[in-house]
């Protein structure tokens, strides 16, 4: 079942340049420390170099800068990341599934089903519903009325699409994760919330990753749009009518309010959030802990987190934040005594 | 399957002063930017008064200051967007869902199940609960034994409620919401963690909208409360035994930690926090991303944001933060300092 | 139904030293507040002690320093908490489930489930996995191909776990958990995320809970592992190689970023984060909302919270942390005009 390739054949398949024994064979990928002589291994953060010397890994993937760094043979990148996880690709396909709707699934009337797709156990498929070639629909999703799913798609277990989203070809979405449910939106009467109807849908564009246990709720009136090659990891909530820029990434625990607009290329880092009707420019990142308050205009890093301290440490600065405003008019005092001293000093010397 | 109506027929229904033509037929509603002639949209925000002029739409709802604003065809409310909410729950309702138990669902021994309601593909229904009239459960949710949902309840596929839960009318939960899990509830016993059984339950009003793959954990020893009316976003965390008052709003990604009391009408933002055991009066306002570590007694507006920036200026700024006793030890030495200078030329001078 | 024990009965099983009438039958273990004649309760916080004079309970767990503070009969325990939960465990022992495989469950080919296992409606077994003894798996529950669940499991309804997973013994995880989904790693080539296939397993010991909607990502090279004895709330991210020591306790909506390593008895107050590729020490505890940016390398206490105000009173204040480094240099400022002015003085003076 494993399946191995010559170097020469990875080289010839993925690019770069070879050094060494062309006819090592690999079946695995590992790191510089568990790598085994039929492995290959890579490095792409110069802090780990001194591991190659020590590594039993069958070849390595470097960057130019580190050609020379071993004998091993290797394969030489311009960008090792990505070639180590075009390796891995190779080495670690999928396992394949077979077509087919399993007995146990529950299809409704005039749901379109490509031949080539796959319908696992329990799965239930809204009426209307569109299922592209050569997607997989996992154990216990549902997909809602009338919802598209594209092609090569694969939703792991207990994915659940609402009713009318619109999805492109090759969605990864893992289990938990909901698509389409409504938006938060209530209006006070006299007393009690009314519920704001939520019409519009999720429109998620080709190439995008959904972590376990990730929500995107369907627009208030408008859609929520992921454009193509976002990536999102777990637990994140995206609220309604936010649009998230072609390629950003965003990790796990962040929430997003309603109707922000995230760019191209962004970079959100982990329990980071961003408050609502906001714009966001192409290629910010963002901290992990961050808040964003209001639009960033400008592309670049920004951050908002609390140092954390020995708790006692902690508490001994911290409390000093809710005087800091005091303490910056006592500096201002202190300014102006000092200066007046100063000049009645000078008067009296003149 | 479009339904329409003529203005004057809304304006019969919901109230409010109609003014220009009353026959202009709306089958949709729509923001001003993306009105249609048969849609009607609404001003709710001053600064979107210029699109008025602009605007497609075949009539308007408007707040009384702004009756003027436009030549369309207009019904003039004094709460605009309740207005707004109400029109379009009227254009939008609910696709109404065939009463009857879907051939797959499994259904337990004495379950009691209201002729009306509706159980869709795949869910299942313990032993012993209840499940009210015209209730629709969707594919794949589990109601735990003995549990009571009331009439006219709408959840969507994959809710779980554990049992002996007892949920009263119109719940509205979504996709992956888990109602009744166990609390956190462990006691350390000679290096080891011992669990605590949780033997409370989740007791919910009427009224109450739970979002998607929000948790709330049935009590260890009496109930978890929501009370009448709350709403809760998605990815909310409730506690063992956390008590919500009736009619408040949750956003997304709030923890609320256990046996904490939240008073009535207040309003949380998102991944906002409250620690364990406190108590927080009615009609208080949290602020995103806000830990509240005390109870709080009065009604208001808290907040507790660290302000973003530029990560290179968050960084020079915020080192400072860990020497920030040192500093107010430094401004307490420089006030002295001045006034025993002040003193001393002071007495010279004399 | 109802179990009922003489407070004898409990002593002799649980141990501790029983003070007052040993033949009151105890059925249910309640507060002080809420107990009746028939139910047991504890004191375990001195501030509560007052509720001992008016209790009903029929019985009270107490610690030695409080063995004289009522005449009621009693148990005394040096850990009355510990206690408390034993005898609630006694009281209040889980429905006993048949064993056996509902005709909905679907079981793959080659699946190993023990004869004493329970499989409920609607689960689904992939081909190859083990099921051990007594384990329970609730209703809609996903067991990948090849995964390893232990014995006396109880996996409450629509828990999820990916294939090749390996579980020890009597892991109890609620609903929506997510066990083994594909952590989040991303390589950028060209413009376009590629995704590095992740080859790891979630490996978890024994004794272990797990919290509804909790996530847990498998690793990307190695295996992401959670030692015996850890106990995660609900709605936490782990993320892909983390490390989570034995005992270890995490509370809700905590995130742990990749290939981080957290230490033997832990505390992890709610919505916490920590960063990857850090090192946490034993025996430390990190506060609610705290974000650990570097390594911990020494046990403690550590927290990083930002106090709440009124929302007034914080934006006064908060407005200075944009300019804190600029008050420093104030103040740095101030201390050698003052220096320079005293020594002008003294010069004078002399």
């Amino acid at each position: 079942m494993t399946v191995s390739y010559r170097l020469s054949e990875i080289a010839a398949q993925l690019g770069g340049r070879m050094l060494g024994d062309a006819e090592v064979r690999i079946s695995q990928i590992a790191t510089l420390e568990a790598a085994q002589p039929d492995q290959i291994s890579f490095l792409t953060n110069s802090k780990y170099r001194a591991q190659l010397a020590s590594t039993r890994a069958g070849a390595v993937i470097l960057g130019e800068a580190d050609a020379d760094a071993t004998e091993l043979p290797r394969i030489i990148s311009d960008n090792p990341y990505a070639y180590f996880a075009k390796v891995s690709a190779l080495l670690n396909s999928l396992p394949e599934t077979k077509p087919g709707i399993h007995p146990s699934a529950v299809i409704g009337a005039g749901a379109k089903i490509d031949a080539t797709a796959s319908i696992a156990a329990t799965a239930v498929i809204g009426e209307g519903a569109t299922i592209g070639a050569f997607s997989v629909i996992g154990a216990g999703c549902y997909i809602g009325e009338n919802a598209v799913v594209g092609s090569h798609a694969r939703l792991y277990p207990r994915v659940v699409i609402y009713h009318d989203c619109l999805i492109g070809d090759n969605l990864i979405a893992h289990s938990g994760a909901v698509i389409g449910s409504d938006g938060f939106g209530i209006a006070m009467d006299e007393g009690h919330w009314i519920k704001i109807p939520q019409i519009g849908r999720v429109v998620i564009g080709n190439d995008v990753e959904i972590g376990a246990n990730t929500t995107i709720d369907r627009g208030a009136l408008d859609d929520t749009v992921i454009e193509d090659g976002v990536k999102l990891d777990n637990q994140i909530q995206v609220a309604h009518n936010v649009r998230i820029g072609a390629h950003t990434a965003i990790a796990g625990c962040v929430g997003i309010a309603g109707s922000t607009t995230i760019g191209r290329y962004c970079l959100i880092g982990g329990s980071a959030g961003i408050l609502g009707h906001l714009q966001i420019a192409d290629h910010v990142e963002i901290a992990a802990f961050t808040l964003i308050g209001k639009s960033i205009r400008e592309a670049g890093s920004y951050a908002a987190i609390f140092p954390f301290a020995k708790t006692e440490d902690w508490r001994k600065n911290t409390v000093h934040l809710r005087h800091l405003d005091d303490l910056v008019k006592r500096v201002k005092t202190l300014e102006q005594q000092l200066e007046s001293l100063s000049v009645k000093l000078l008067k009296r010397e003149s």
